[in-house]
């Protein structure tokens, strides 16, 4: 759920104070659920980025079962929960020492195991690892008390009442542990006012139904197969017409911009990735090795190698400089199975990649006409929220995390702030989150429903050149070392399909939309015009469909609706003597008796134009 | 060399025959070797599918290197050779015992270690290891008797003494060992008659022009490289544009046919290779396993059981059959250092692959489709010589090269027999060559020079459904198991573009040509006009470029010969105040004053018919 955080555009002091409402409504709710069921115990209650929770053990039932919350359960507690706050109790603080902890939680078990690890100073109120032994504290309000260090509003009163709901009840391990017992999580969200709760709520209703992973499915666009693996996504026919179409786009865009495609291989000697620096350093993330007649093979985890062997290829003269190499290539990369998640994290990923090779000069205009790719991808895809965010080095990273050398850390971060400050693109500045070779630009964007969603990134790299011994020989009849960078605003098919299905909820313009015009025949009679409709339709480049189907023409309609078809054209006697079309659209506008022509037009100047509307 | 074979249109007597030719010059040629150099020593002489050769020792020179034959030498031998043949020798046979043989051969040191090896059964007179002890035989002709089991021509006098060539002589080590002596290989080519001679040898001086490892590297179409690893090519902008035209052309004949696009990882568990029968079976030609969380994952050798899985990812219905899934999918092979060839053989290819799943009664019309397929790619790049080879099961093989199902071998090749005659498609039958899992279609080809080469094939599999569970139910509601034909008509680009190199000289179809045109300026001063005329090329979908590089004209137009440019456009002060181009094509056809819409006309059309004219 942390995707939905929502919390991008607070200032610190409000983000505080939000944490401080959800951490404070997270003990009212201990107390409400102890006021209404004295025999239930209590574990943790954290807040979250989108409210808080608390776990209770409410004891197993007849059969051994453990008890949990119903829905008419949550709304007592949410209705006790507010009178609690209508009563202005203070939280009020207090340090003490672990005998007195132990006789205020005397009756709750969970808490005396944590107060053994804080005494012992191995885990903080939550049953966390810490560095450091904590002072124990508790802070109460009104009956109830909790062992915790806050922060909290200064009394109930402070927190909004209609500004939270609890949505739902898990089960959670006790610290995790599935050999613990199970405990029942009540989760909540809170806001800072009514409209921020109902856009949530809305937002989420919205996810629900736009989740990629449930539209895949629907939509016919990817499945995964247990004999295939976690995170290896078989693309069906519709999802393969997804990828061709944002290939064909980029493509178009690269050719334009004056970029020149390569294609390398997926699999190498590790001499490659010791040269490029990815072996030892990011072998966790790398599949392992496999063995040829004695040589290790890696499946790549990134393009750049190659992209630098093809520039090392021949000698290189300043003439041919900016060089722009671009490449769909494939990447391998390990996520744990755990971490798997639908489209978005995989373990094959095809890359809208490329590397820009260019002069110190010429960095400026390059590093911006990739933002301008940017931009102009954005409007496209009607995506009008976005933050651009500048991560720089932190010295004290220099040789571990970073590059050892300042200087051009400096040089390189100060060229990319002017570039983004002379081309007028508002940026936020990220000390100590760059690129291992370079700053970099990282681009946040968020859906129709503001979904965030962070798009590959824009890196400056001084770092790898010399590495592979890159050269040019410049005006002046010298050797140059080029800097290079490496973009792809496309992001992952994987991963921008999974944004678009969400961004659009599945309902895809029409260039995209792998299904675009589907032919109903009203009966039988009218199936050889509707077929021949189609096959012109088809010849005219268009994805387009008869539904011969033994189906009535309602069922065919429906169908189309789920499938989000953007066109339906239903056909019956009339259509057919005057060789017309009855055009519904996918937002339910209509126009009967259209030429068949001028439909065909419509289509195709969607198409060619890559329209947002119908 | 043996892809130079050019005997493929020889009945089985005419290639005896032949056979016998070329045993008998190889007798010949040491006969001469000895008369002329009494010191050397002689080792084996076999024939060679294109002709023949003899290793020789002659001793080592002072430095202690092996002596060997100069270009004056294979003159002297050929000249003594055409003299032994007119004197029309008879060839005579005799068997010996192991003693007798040692007397005959007391000087030839080779040879006693030969019979040695021979008594105790173990090898044949050239060597090679035997299962059944051979009979010890030689052959006399004139003075010079030979170790040896024939067959020969009756005498010196069948051969035709015009149609033979001392080619080269290489070092090659007895018995191929290079512990032992480094002996002297001649090497001679020997045809049916002087045409023959001729055809081969102009067909050999342009193969090595032709040569694609060659022009690979000259048109700047791919390289290899050693941190990359052997067998791995990197696709240079070049041949990012042959592999993305071809793609281009696939996806358009396909899209037209009926296929529907998927895709599908590279990288995938060891279950479904497990289910699809890959493993253990075909595990030498796969990558060593990568191990994941205890699970194993191969790179994948075949793009076969994923589109099964699409197949089987939801319940399908007669109406969808045919159902035909193609994808471009790379295959990973692991082949022996040694056994990679430039292009055409290489450890990772992508694939024209596409499967067709179908109801029997539906096999004949497929099958059919796909031989079509390949007639108009052939007629598209200009191959007229093809063979078609139907490989079918052998009884002995039941059960282990073959599926164990002979009823239905017996039909399905039935089914492919008679498809092929109904066609009237001409064809050879080949038993014990079949696939696996059914019969198959392999079509040979000969390229522009005649070089043959073995396009991937189109199979019957009537065995992998059921392994997969593969089902449809059909028009009686009843559940049955449909057949699937593998196909790839493009075979892979690797291949292919290999293939097309050498078929082409590299000189590519304008449609296929990496650079369409390149714009010339006579001085500096037309610079602006060749770079306008370039820019307005290229906005017309024209791979163009303007040449303003500091080189001389002359230069500019040998470099755009080298690369094999099709259209030249020399612009001048003519041309800029005309506004048109002067025209020069690869084939040294010119023509001036032409008006640059015309040319611009001109250009589109070849692209978009994919003409093979300029």
């Amino acid at each position: 759920m942390n995707q939905y955080q929502g919390n991008g555009q607070l200032s610190p002091e409000e983000q505080e104070q939000l944490y401080k409402i959800r951490h404070s409504l997270a003990h009212i709710m201990a107390q409400a659920v102890l006021e209404l069921y004295p025999e239930a115990k209590i574990a943790i209650g954290p807040p979250i980025d989108t409210g808080f929770y608390y776990d209770f053990d409410l004891g197993v039932d007849e059969e051994g079962r453990p008890r949990t919350f119903s829905p008419e359960d949550l709304e007592k507690i949410e209705k006790r929960m507010r009178q609690i706050i209508s009563e202005r109790h203070p939280f009020i603080y207090r340090e003490v020492t672990a005998d007195e902890a132990r006789e205020i939680f005397k009756d709750q078990p969970y808490k005396l195991e944590l107060i053994e690890g804080l005494e012992k100073g191995e885990v903080d109120e939550y049953g966390n690892e810490v560095d450091e032994k904590p002072v124990i504290s508790t802070y109460r309000q009104d009956t109830f008390e909790d062992l915790c260090r806050g922060p909290h509003v200064e009394h109930t009163g402070q927190i909004p009442p209609d500004a939270f709901k609890l949505m739902s009840v898990a089960g959670a391990y006790w610290r995790g542990d599935e050999n613990n017992p199970m405990l029942q999580r009540i989760y909540g969200t809170a806001w800072r006012n009514k409209k921020e709760l109902n856009d949530y709520l809305k937002m989420m209703e919205e996810a629900r139904k736009r989740d990629h992973r449930k539209l895949g499915r629907e939509l016919e666009i990817y499945i995964f197969d247990e004999e295939v693996g976690p995170g290896l996504p078989l693309w069906l026919p519709n999802g393969a017409i997804l990828i061709e179409e944002l290939e064909k786009l980029a493509k178009e865009v690269e050719r334009e911009a004056g970029y020149q495609r390569v294609r390398s291989p997926h699999v190498t000697k590790e001499d490659l990735f010791l040269r490029s620096g990815h072996l030892p350093y990011y072998a966790e993330s790398m599949y392992p090795p496999m063995e040829l007649e004695g040589v290790r093979y890696y499946v790549k985890p990134m393009n750049c190698p190659f992209h630098h062997k093809i520039f090392a290829s021949r000698p290189r003269s300043y003439r041919e400089l900016p060089l722009r190499l671009a490449e769909y290539g494939t990447c391998y990369r390990y996520e744990k199975s755990g971490e798997l998640f639908g489209l978005m994290r995989v373990r094959s990923m095809q890359m809208n990649d490329a590397h820009i090779y260019c002069a110190e000069e010429q960095f400026e205009e390059e590093f911006m006409g990739v933002i301008a790719l940017y931009r102009r991808y954005f409007e496209l895809f009607g995506i009008d929220r976005y933050v651009m965010r500048l991560s720089t080095h932190h010295p004290r990273g220099l040789g571990k995390k970073y590059v050892d050398n300042e200087r051009l850390w400096l040089k390189t971060e100060e060229m990319v702030r002017s570039a983004m400050r002379n081309g007028n693109d508002p940026f936020v500045e990220v000390p100590d989150e760059a690129a291992f070779y370079g700053p970099k630009i990282d681009v946040q964007i968020w859906s129709a429903i503001g979904r965030e969603f962070t798009l590959a990134t824009n890196q400056v790299d001084f770092a790898v050149p010399p590495r592979f011994d890159l050269k040019f020989v410049n005006r002046e009849g010298q050797e140059e070392t080029p800097l290079c960078i490496h973009r792809a605003p496309l992001s992952t098919h994987e991963r921008l399909i999974g944004f678009l299905i969400e961004h659009y909820a599945g309902n895809f313009p029409v260039w995209l939309a792998p299904q675009q015009v589907v032919v109903i025949p009203i009966t039988d009679a009218h199936n050889e015009y509707a077929a021949n409709l189609a096959r012109r339709l088809f010849d005219g480049g268009i994805r387009a469909e008869a539904d011969l189907s033994s189906e009535r023409m309602n069922a065919k309609i429906r169908q189309a609706q789920l499938m989000k078809v953007p066109y339906m054209l239903v056909v019956g006697d009339r259509e057919v003597s005057q060789e017309t079309v009855s055009l519904r659209k996918r937002d339910g506008s209509r126009r009967n008796d259209m030429p068949v022509g001028e439909f065909i037009a419509l289509v195709q100047e969607k198409i060619a134009t890559r329209a947002g509307d119908l």
